[in-house]
């Protein structure tokens, strides 16, 4: 009997944003494996901290930061090799994502690699959109309104494009793209009412209008506009 | 002192897919709110059942299901005044809203009408968006993707137009709505691509082709289109 692959979303950041059902499979787990930066922290592990128990067997997975796709690559075909074996040796592994597995995580790379040859389950999460959207109050959709979800690397006309469109815009990946975004909210006249969270439901979070955000950004952070006028006040 | 208003997100409907936090504040607290059918069911209390205390005052709110707005907006003026009413008391009032309160969650409509007065927060929740996509397992997004949530109400012309410029596509609350929506994905040749997932972590769950699938769909019916071909494959 091989064992069996949980992709497990572990929400924002604050620990109590996990599921149920997360925690109660972290901490029933044979294996944990996350991913890390290469002599850096991983902040899956240490959302699941409190629920990793001492005999776990663990797998840290180094993964670089690169544009580059060949070292990242190289590394998940090693790491995925190492939960193999895990799944071989009969053990079920609990991969730790951060937000939610399949919503623009890294999991998916994993699942490519193993979910022809091994039973995969995937534990949904909190997504960073909706832990913004309850962290700066903001209300994203109701009724008819359309969500347009926008990665902040897309080239700056592109984005221009999406957005001018939109009702309601998330801008995920913000970080170092940060200028280029508020050049495109400030030309299409909205950058007064976007809306900036950094690091949403951790003790740091700050919440910010566009205008005053810092350039660079950090990672963990996004930008909320919400243009719907609801006529139901 | 006046009480704290809660908007609770409970999931999509397992009651394991509930955040850790959103279980601890059920369960403490004084006062619950809930959204219900007249004479019918409520799904958010049904989620919560085993959290409820038995000594936990319950507020149930029944809102009508129509198209008009006026009996709508009178129930949420109605129950507004009821939860104000255990506000005014100094006692706190968690309102159970399925899946997340600030997506598509009619709590909005609470939010809109008390957070003026009362302090108000916000527990997000997952979603049926990525409920559905890890049933399904389906990863949504990666890297560049941009995700584009329509709802299934929207005139054919422009679920057509939206579609047709998107990458992954999200259709919320495809119920009757469902003929209209295949037509669409049929004729721009995405409907054998398209995956109909209809009541995401429950245990009456279904996921079909959308070719196959119900007309009319439940109300708790989606579907995802994911056109990405991710290359790390």
């Amino acid at each position: 009997m091989t064992g069996r692959l949980y992709g497990i979303s572990l929400g924002p950041g604050d620990p109590e944003l996990m599921t149920l059902k997360a925690a109660r499979l972290i901490a029933g787990a044979s294996v944990v494996a996350y991913p890390a930066l290469p002599e850096g922290e991983s902040f899956a592990r240490a959302i699941a901290a409190d629920l990793v128990a001492p005999d776990t067997r663990e797998i840290r997975m180094d993964i670089p930061m690169t544009t580059e796709r060949a070292p990242a690559q190289a590394a998940y075909d090693r790491n995925a090799a190492r939960i193999a074996a895990e799944l071989d040796a009969g053990r079920d592994v609990a991969v730790l994502c951060e937000g939610d597995a399949f919503f623009y995580g890294s999991f998916m790379y994993l699942f490519a690699r193993l979910s022809g040859t091994y039973a995969v389950e995937i534990v949904p999460g909190v997504t960073s959109v909706t832990a913004c959207a309850a962290s700066a109050l903001l209300p994203l959709a109701a009724r008819n309104e359309r969500v347009t979800v926008l990665p902040g690397p897309l080239p700056e006309d592109e984005l221009k494009a999406r957005i001018e469109g939109a009702e309601t815009v998330v801008l995920m990946k913000v970080g170092r793209h940060i200028g280029k975004i508020r050049r495109v909210f400030q030309a299409l006249g909205l950058a007064e009412h976007a809306v900036y969270v950094e690091r949403a439901s951790l003790p740091e979070q700050r919440i910010l209008p566009l205008e005053k955000a810092p350039d660079p950004a950090p990672y963990f952070s996004m930008i909320l506009l919400v243009k719907g006028a609801d006529p139901w006040l």
